[in-house]
């Protein structure tokens, strides 16, 4: 059961925050919909976009901008909490790129994290379950996106579901976890030290054994002036992984752009046009 | 002299947090700027917007998407925060609508408020001051809006300073503050009991007494749905004002929006391309 907590019109459509009680999870979760005005009529596409660390499923709606171009396409925009919160796992808070606000969209298999932190299942499955049935939103025709953290978290989850999620992009994502810090970090915690284990959540390795390609090809930005792209983001690594896999992709190096939702808000109306093309023809 | 606090690059523009020792507040201050990449080449027209109780000079900028727009018109946008910082007047903070966050751009004459809380001289001439010599900006192109505290500011400003703003338009304003109860508060707590000296900061009463009119019009849009709007906001007062005055109003009355920035980010293309008409032409 879905309670709205909070609804706004926004662009003759609403922006809604609703929260339930995640089987998945074990625990209260949130997450917000931008419903266009096309949604009072008939189902519509949903496009899913995983946040950062330290976001919240309001920093979407917030800061990306995204709801203008939603409503002229008429797609739904659904945007997840980035981890459990109120686990009271010790340690949860302590840092902020582990634990609360960094899910990974992983499910974790070491204790003490993976009775709770169980977000590739809960996006994938739970989230959508509830969105499709409850809402206007068509679960035949889902995209999914995100940024950073998230960014990562779209690209693994549509190469591993791919008859899921028909079309995918993302803002700077983390591009091969297992070569990064906050990667290393977060899989070693999560997942353990079996780097193997971390090779189905790694979208630069999960790239070469997809079923199934992206045909429209996946669309990725990035700012050369992003204060993680030297030491965290590896975009060359996925993009090598592309090219040998034959998935087409788009990189957009943007001279003068960083990390942060300026960027987003100054491409998003591009991101949107790509999930359009796949989810509405 | 200005200092330079944030930089991201945005729609090939840049948007910036700069902070300033102010002579007219005795403190330091500090405010957003967007400037299109149009001002590359050129000073290009400046939009002044000013925020409503208890934001900062961020939430414009974060929230109201409005740099699309002014990228696309070539306009600069510079967001003041909403008072003084730092004073620490016995009780600044100790309610969210007076006091900190709370300056509604008057220059308070009662003590102990009337030595730091000069929002209107500061927003005038400093802040005006600062942007048009040190920044891309064009001090003869400039205009105004603003939301709620901020929306009132804007109309207040520019009926009384009709040679300094070209054009005006506001998001849900406190229309008549000398009638409601945010308005009482804040005009007998920085500008006493009498009544008649409230008026200079009324823009329900300026419009009658106006040296000039806006020949293009005032925009001002009011959601329906907005939950200050029965006690607060008084669009009817300002409207009667402008009808008996003879000034142009186009005053929009939009059903099922609130008083927040989702309501904001719907309206906010057709006011930049309000001022745009002016102060391009």
């Amino acid at each position: 059961m879905l309670t709205l907590i909070e609804e706004h019109a926004c662009y003759d459509g609403v922006q809604r925050i609703y929260k339930h009680d995640s089987a998945t999870i074990g625990l209260p979760m949130r997450f917000s919909v931008f419903l266009p005005p096309q949604a009072h009529a008939r189902k519509v596409p949903g496009l899913f976009y995983l946040a950062g660390l330290t976001c919240t499923e309001e920093t979407f709606p917030i800061k990306a901008g995204a709801q203008r171009f939603a409503a002229q396409h008429g797609i739904a925009l659904i945007s997840p909490d980035t981890s459990p919160r109120g686990a009271n796992v010790p340690g949860e808070a302590d840092a902020w790129d582990f634990g609360v606000g960094a899910g990974f969209y992983v499910d974790a298999t070491r204790e003490p994290w993976a009775t709770h932190w169980r977000m590739y299942s809960y996006v994938r499955d739970e989230l959508r379950e509830a969105v499709t049935s409850n809402l206007s939103v068509d679960g035949e025709r889902l995209g999914i996106f995100g940024h950073s953290m998230g960014g990562h978290g779209a690209l693994m989850l549509a190469l591993r579901n791919p008859e899921i999620y028909r079309s995918v992009s993302a803002f700077a994502p983390i591009a091969a976890p297992s070569r990064c810090p906050w990667g290393e970090k977060a899989f070693s915690g999560y997942l353990g030290d079996d780097r193997e284990a971390w090779k189905q959540y790694d979208a630069s390795e999960l790239v070469a054994r997809a079923t199934r390609k992206f045909d429209e090809g996946i669309l990725v930005d990035q700012g050369m002036a992003d204060q993680f792209l030297a030491n965290q983001l590896n975009p060359d690594v996925f993009e090598a992984a592309c090219r040998a896999a034959g998935q087409p992709l788009t990189l957009r190096r943007h001279e003068g752009y960083d990390h942060g939702y300026f960027f987003i808000q100054t491409f998003v109306e591009d991101h949107i046009a790509h999930h359009a093309r796949v989810l509405l023809k």
